[in-house]
């Protein structure tokens, strides 16, 4: 029989993190069922009432309550587990392995601590938030405020009074921010570099940061406004103030902004701040319609593409697909490894579709010049190798034909083998990389397998990064490649079948 | 005007790694057009005449002479890069990196320098190979015969030869072998273990031994036969043997086989041999059509499914797709990151694609209750989050969801971000797999990003590699996985605008 027994902690609030970490550990112990620890709103008490471990004492909790909900196979087991849970709400530092988070109580305790910080970081409860945050910036510190569910108007009064003193008001509901390198709320780590962001939205920020860093730059700030910054009741107040403060920094060389389509006066207001910079803007709109930007502005339908304009490359015509230049359906496969090109065959022939090949297993096609269909071609055969060494020797073997499965526009897939190991070439990615490098944009998909082990002289993850980084789809094994490309192209299978 | 060199080596061979690894040397040098270096057979001759680098000189090469052919750009050039060819070929160690391989140049120099050998590797061109080969036998060696274009009468008599004399001959044309952990020509670099295999194809006993080794197993022993030894002229004769051999070997649990569908006497006879034994054995003869296979072993239709079999997974039924069970084409995205939801959204729209959203962007309608179609949904939103973290920090959030396009026969492809950084989970990527683990095995596609950097604390290769064991694609950015979900509804795309 389930026991149920709660606890409650007045005036008591922790992050939903640090809450969720306990009630884990809790939750994890023995003869304990279910455990919640959460904030006494409405919502949460619904919740913990829905899951059955709400009782008397947890109901009648306020929002500014911490309610300890325990469910455990017996009373000896859910008293043990309260106690323990009790125990760890008073030995925080050792139960979330952060030393600092919960040292300082209050804002004012914490600026005594540190009389030199200059921002604070703010993550309690919506219903709180508001009151806090007007304490710190009354102190004269920036806000980053997490927390949600603050009222629409709250976050207006609190804009303009940040505006008024000169502080940055990021939030509520600011996921992210790198500021001076240092990583706030949700945030990646990223090499310091010249592209400064600004975004209304905490993933895309993450998103674009790591594209960036992940392609060989870094970030000067990432500021975060909140995801309602740019409605027209907020009118972009922080995105403004953030943008000042990036084109004032020498550090920053180009600036992003990412956001949800704003209000047309907030984009009004943001687009000529924009034009009043020396600096290079890329702006991602999300979903927002084509609009007039100025001559120092590119508009970015992606983030993908947002990075890519920060790191100087404009692949805008590569970032939304074409449905004109959609692809053929046709797969070409090109493969070093004989056996590879007739397991390829296999899956092909399983699925009922016509293939052909230079080395056609049973129910495939011999592959005659200028014939239309999915081809499976084993490269290491005598026609190819002929006098040459062995595709897997001398990997520019398949760059002539790499290169022409690539220029047909009949071609949707082209699928690959690299193969590793010793007496392999050294790097045989690079080849493959070097052809689709010079490639055009509209492309045929490339699906690789890498045969190989991680102890193979070759580097097996450096191989798999170089095909990755020129844009190679990855299967584990040369099977799962082509029942990929099958799918690519299967619609096509059900019209052979039906 | 280009100048043309050659020099003719009588009687002397390297084989051809080395002669490219020379020849690429040759042709780097300032003021060299093009370098040859090649047996001089008339396919050779004529692929160096054709270059326009042969000369008179290497026009009267016989097949067991070297040929030597440069262009250069002017004389002088031509002829200090057939100087600097020359130096090299009589100063093969440095050359070549390999300190050993050049040492003796003929089979009774190496047995007097190593008596103990008891396996000859013959990679002379095919005209000298069985010659070689057939001193080995003659000297009790055992041969491994990477050389092809062996005449097959040729091969049916040195197999007989071995047969007699109790000797493994590996080829012609074996280019793979690990005998007791050593990697003979293309091998790869796999641990030991109780699996042994016997294959008539180089790739296939790579990709198989690389399977193994990438999912926790180990390789006993891989014995090469040749490309032709299941032809019914040489009937089986190594491949006989090799299971003879793993079939008394202790270390060995269990075999595979793979080779192209045999002669049907020799299919017979290798079944009839299997049936004797106690091990259990894993057949893949790619392309071949159903056959009765003894109750110790188990047939695999592809290489992917032989090394299943081998480490005692029976994964079978998902080896072949099934064109009757094909999944849906609908996209179903499941995302964190509010954002990338909407990055998605922009990307479907654009190619003409209707697609819903619980925060749709403009073009994307509102998700309502038991809509059909695309569905790009932000599990950030307060419909999934209320009282519980956000998806970032507790990725259960989207188990249940998972579950539910897994199980939708509508849905093609499910779309995923996994967001890293600080302030997310640990390890998100798990929860994923373990959703994926326990789903049936024909399923939607998963195309999943990792947003991180390789400094973030949860380890972006180790998740990486955590999506990728549990069958998940990988697009380097969300953009590109919406894309790739994309070209697998196309032509519903298509469709839609036609």
């Amino acid at each position: 029989m389930t026991t149920v027994v709660n606890d409650r902690r007045r005036g008591f609030y922790l992050d939903s993190v640090a809450l969720m970490r306990l009630s884990r550990t809790v939750a994890g112990m023995a003869g304990v069922v279910e455990c919640g620890m959460m904030m006494g709103t409405p919502a949460n008490k619904r919740i913990m009432a829905d899951a059955g471990v709400l009782d008397a004492v947890g109901e009648a909790a306020g929002p500014g309550d911490l309610v300890i909900a325990i469910a455990g196979h017996d009373a000896a087991a859910a008293d043990a587990a309260l106690a323990a849970a009790c125990a760890l709400l008073d030995a925080p530092k050792s139960a979330t392995g952060d030393t600092r988070a919960f040292a300082p109580r209050t804002l004012r305790a914490a600026l005594a601590a540190d009389p030199a910080a200059n921002l604070a970081l703010i993550s309690v409860p919506g219903a709180f938030a508001a009151a806090e945050a007007r304490k710190a910036l009354n102190r004269g510190l920036n806000v980053l405020m997490f927390s949600d569910n603050v009222p629409l108007a709250e976050e207006v009064a609190l804009k303009q009074l940040a505006r008024v003193k000169g502080l940055l008001m990021m939030g509520p509901d600011c996921g992210t921010a790198i500021i001076g390198g240092t990583p706030l709320g949700f945030a990646n780590v990223v090499p310091r570099g010249d592209i400064g962001i600004v975004g209304a939205s905490g993933t895309g920020i993450q998103e674009v940061s790591c594209l960036i860093a992940n392609n060989g730059g870094g970030i000067s700030h990432a500021i975060g406004v909140g995801g309602r910054d740019l409605k027209a009741e907020v009118g972009g107040i922080t995105m403004l103030m953030a943008i000042d403060l990036l084109d004032a920094d020498p550090a920053t060389k180009t600036i992003v902004i990412i956001s949800k389509p704003p209000a047309e006066s907030v984009a009004k207001a943001v687009l000529d701040r924009v034009a009043k910079s020396k600096k290079r803007f890329a702006i991602c709109f999300l979903g927002g319609t084509s609009m007039q930007v100025p001559k120092n502005a590119k508009l970015a339908p992606t983030l993908e593409a947002a990075a890519d304009l920060a790191l100087g490359r404009d692949r805008m015509g590569d970032a939304l697909p074409d449905v004109l230049l959609m692809p053929g359906k046709l797969i070409r496969g090109l493969y070093a490894g004989g056996t590879l090109a007739a397991e390829a065959q296999v899956v092909l022939v399983a699925a009922g579709l016509g293939c052909a090949s230079n080395a056609p297993i049973p129910g495939a096609a011999k592959l005659t010049a200028g014939a239309v269909g999915h081809a499976l071609i084993d490269l290491g055969d005598d026609d190819y190798t002929q006098g040459r060494p062995h595709p897997m020797i001398d990997p520019s073997v398949r760059d002539e034909p790499l290169r022409a499965a690539l220029a047909d526009t009949a071609v949707g897939v082209v699928l690959i083998d690299v193969v590793l190991g010793r007496g392999a070439h050294a790097d045989p990615a690079s080849f493959v990389a070097a052809v689709l490098g010079a490639s055009a944009k509209s492309r045929p998909l490339i699906v690789a397998t890498v045969t190989g082990t991680s102890d193979d002289p070759q580097d097996r993850t450096g191989q798999r990064a170089i095909l990755e980084n020129a844009g190679v789809v990855l299967a584990q094994s040369n099977a799962e490649a082509a029942r990929l490309a099958l799918r690519i192209v299967s619609d096509t299978v059900i019209q052979s079948i039906g």
